[in-house]
């Protein structure tokens, strides 16, 4: 028997743009969602932010992708319909969907409200579903998704500045209160100004946190102090500034993802200070070990969080009138928005809005 | 007027041994003492644990080192005198002093019982002390002390093998409890099987812990198992063994001071597990960061502990037998055991004794 194609191998129909190979070039697709089961919340997708790991992806850059590839994990929308068992959802709601759509459920993560940790945790898009079939991302008209893995929108939030909080928001709020680096009075640095350092200087002042933002480019300091509200600005190339603000911090929210020295984060910390890296260099950085000793200091990562955090932090951005800085596009601008991406020609997150520009 | 000699410039004379330049080599050091303070301690030296860092500052490997040099801080002996203000001690008490005698006492770290992370902390040996003079360590025939850094040695635990734990006991226990690998159950990786590690597996197994010993010498899987009492035993090299174990601790206690690769030890941590690196190669290590953030684990260092926890610790040891293996030593045979520590010949500690062997 023929393999069936994109647009049978389920029974509804759907439509997005998907890339095809590693130049990672993206163009109209259609292909189809499973019916909607007795857990499953469809929704109508209204907007989708661009992730960076959506460029990586797109391009195999971590060689796990699987084409077609549709991206998007920052996907809020409209229920459309609801399975017979779910529960904490109904049409006309709004709802979003982040970096996971499905997890074993019996492991000691998920157990623990850590979805995000489980061995077996499915992401949005380019992974094997339960049934064996392909995730396809938020860049596409409808999703179809387990309810455990679906968040509600409170009301006041804007759809459209909503949606990056779905990776970037919880990416930066998760290790803010794990690592417990969210009381009131701390000092906490954010190294990197981009879609996830921006949203994390908007939670930590709202935790009540001093906020000093560390960046290799001056020219960020005025929009830093100013319309983002940090206490203070670090220019990581400067050496008598960093020095200056040797040992005053109780922790440090890493987003860089290109290779980069850490001592100097390591030397900000406080005694028991936290460095904690949320981007993820491909190769191994530069560890000195002295000074994690003389001071008791850790390097820790964090990924994105579990289905009841994301949650709490989408409420608490809620309530703290806390949403993303982003442009938004229409669905045939992405691969421009990818290449101005690459090149961080934006401030600070591309959303597409998929409900008004998407067109078969 | 010229600079007073080493036997003239305190009130009391002492002796010891002392290395003169780089060469490292040990010889007899006519030096003096501080009259005791109305805080400080006086004790006949009786034993002297050869650590690790003896040996780096004897040779100024560290670049810190003051000539003459006079090592060890892994001090146990009997109080001679007392000073008018002292509380704690009277003649005739067993007491220990470890790798510090002194601190501010004003920063946040004094303030929360951790002196050892104090900026100004004041090392036994080789650092300038309040009254400007260098500090001298414990191979030596007497030590005075403010009473603040002496801790009681309880009357079940013999002398000798006692000493060790004052540095290499004190600098395996505290991660332990700081970083919550000390709860009945847990399972916690010792890696290297030396002064540190040995008594690492005896810390952690009366905790409750149980403990895996990961080692690139397959000769000391009986010694750990059998004498030591490990549950099992790595052969770091060995991946099959390796690729088995991941995923299995909550923490990994790092003893070695040689460069390594942490790769593999991260690998055998749980999701949120730690790895706490106690020795410290002089480069940098390698760090790979995408499995820190895939399980929100953690790299820390930790360096010996208060005066608090040194007490307590000593006290957890006499409680529960705890004591070094050692290999005790007369006063002149330290070059040589200085030439077999570096050839890591010696199961696991010199000890020096101190009270029946060294002669002016």
């Amino acid at each position: 028997m023929a393999e069936k194609s994109y647009e049978e191998e389920h029974p509804t129909r759907a439509f997005g743009w998907a890339a095809r190979d590693q130049s990672g070039v993206l163009s109209p697709f259609k292909f189809s969602r499973r019916s909607t089961g007795e857990k499953d919340v469809r929704f109508k997708v209204l907007y989708c932010g661009i992730c960076h790991s959506d460029l990586h992806m797109a391009k195999n850059e971590w060689g796990t992708s699987m084409y077609p590839l549709v991206p998007g994990h920052e996907i809020v929308g409209e229920v459309t319909e609801v399975g017979s068992k779910v529960e904490k959802f109904k049409v006309g709601d709004k709802v979003g969907v982040g970096c996971m759509v499905g997890s074993c459920h019996s492991c000691d993560s998920c157990n623990s409200d850590l979805e995000n940790y489980c061995p077996k945790m499915i992401l949005t898009y380019s992974t094997k579903y339960h049934d064996g079939t392909t995730t396809y991302g938020g860049y596409s008209d409808s999703m179809v998704t387990d309810e455990h893995f679906v968040v509600r929108i409170p009301d006041n939030l804007p759809l459209d500045a909503a949606a990056p909080l779905l990776c970037a928001g919880i990416t930066v709020y998760s290790p803010l209160r794990f690592f417990n680096l969210d009381k009131p009075g701390m000092h906490v640095g954010v190294v990197g100004l981009g879609g996830l350092g921006h949203v994390a200087v908007k939670f930590a002042k709202a935790m009540g946190v001093k906020v000093t933002v560390i960046s290799t480019s001056p020219k960020k300091k005025q929009e830093a102090l100013e319309h983002l509200g940090a206490d203070s600005f670090l220019v990581s190339r400067d050496q008598d500034e960093m020095q200056a603000a040797m040992g005053t911090m109780d922790g440090v929210i890493d987003t860089v993802s290109a290779m980069h020295p850490i001592l100097p984060l390591i030397s900000l910390l406080k005694t028991q200070g936290k460095l904690v890296l949320v981007g993820a260099p491909e190769k191994p950085l530069e560890l000195p070990v002295f000074p994690l000793i003389m001071g008791r200091k850790i390097v820790g990562g964090s990924c994105i969080g579990g289905m009841k955090e994301t949650q709490e932090m989408i409420d608490f951005a809620a309530k703290n009138n806390i949403t993303a800085d982003i442009e938004v596009i229409s669905m045939d601008y992405v691969n421009t928005a990818m290449e101005r991406l690459l090149k961080t020609d934006v401030r600070y997150r591309f959303v597409i809005d998929i409900g008004n520009t998407m067109k078969i």
